[in-house]
């Protein structure tokens, strides 16, 4: 199993850098309109999508916000970390199947254990897709713990239950 | 089935507001995990959330950015909404079984159908979890569809597929 180790406060240095991978999926963005409530048909229904600019279904701008709470809570800094603010541009369309790599760059140390992150993601033709800047309170004791165990999560359109496609992580 | 109704630009004033209600459940904080890869032991593991300064598990900050999302997808603006940037002050942790009501409020109209929106999330005791400000292009044209159905959702902790627990939305 893999394990999550957090960076603390004291090893951070600006410039680091971490990077997380995510290949999107249908079953993932209809599962985050499950879970926010967010069910605007241009994420949900490809009619609707086709009559709109982007001409197909996209992904929530909002999951793609999601994948940076992902990098900075099990990465950089990693578990301890205290999420205080996020600022996102939605600077591009995800489509449905696109794979997303989420950056974070170390921009600032403040005092009182808070970082500042800069956070770029790009999609698989490196389009720049969301840029944004969290503030976190870094942690300060090390940490080393077993990756939870989530559920599996299965989807039933017509009947039929079946598993979720879904990404596993890979920060790297 | 509920219809969803967009509001357009034209049809916008400063000080408009429309509110969003949501139950949170453990189910929701596991599915968040899942799509996301947030798997942040605070949100998931009983015993080491009880070790940190919150006491108990806490549901991931951006899931209230999702809430958000919703809110503006699916009821001010609405759809045809364009995200184009979002601020988010994560302000007091947000417990498994809190209920949340996040707030829109119309801040400022600006050229090119541009708006933005204030966002404001209280707890069941009225404590403000979540502030920050969305910019959007408001939708010019006004559009009324049929709210998309959603596949049943389900876990499989231990061999036995269930029902997972998700709140439906209620904006008002």
């Amino acid at each position: 199993m893999q394990a999550l180790e957090n960076i603390t406060y004291d090893e951070l240095n600006v410039g680091d850098s971490v990077t997380y991978t995510r290949a999107l999926s249908e079953d993932e963005v209809v599962l985050f309109a499950a879970v926010s409530g967010d069910v605007n048909p241009v994420h949900l229904d490809p009619d609707y999508a086709a009559s709109t600019p982007f001409g197909e279904r996209i992904a929530h701008g909002m999951l793609s916000g999601a994948f940076i709470s992902a990098a900075l809570a099990t990465a950089l800094p990693g578990p301890g970390t205290i999420y205080l603010e996020q600022q996102l541009k939605f600077r591009a369309p995800v489509m449905l199947r696109d794979i997303l790599t989420v950056k974070l760059v170390v921009a600032e140390k403040q005092p009182k254990n808070r970082v500042l992150i800069d956070c770029i993601i790009t999609n698989q033709n490196d389009t720049v897709v969301v840029t944004g800047q969290a503030k976190v309170i870094a942690p300060t004791e090390k940490i080393t713990l077993e990756r939870p165990r989530l559920p599996r999560v299965l989807l039933n359109d017509n009947g039929e239950p079946r598993e979720a496609h879904l990404d596993d992580e890979t920060p790297e």
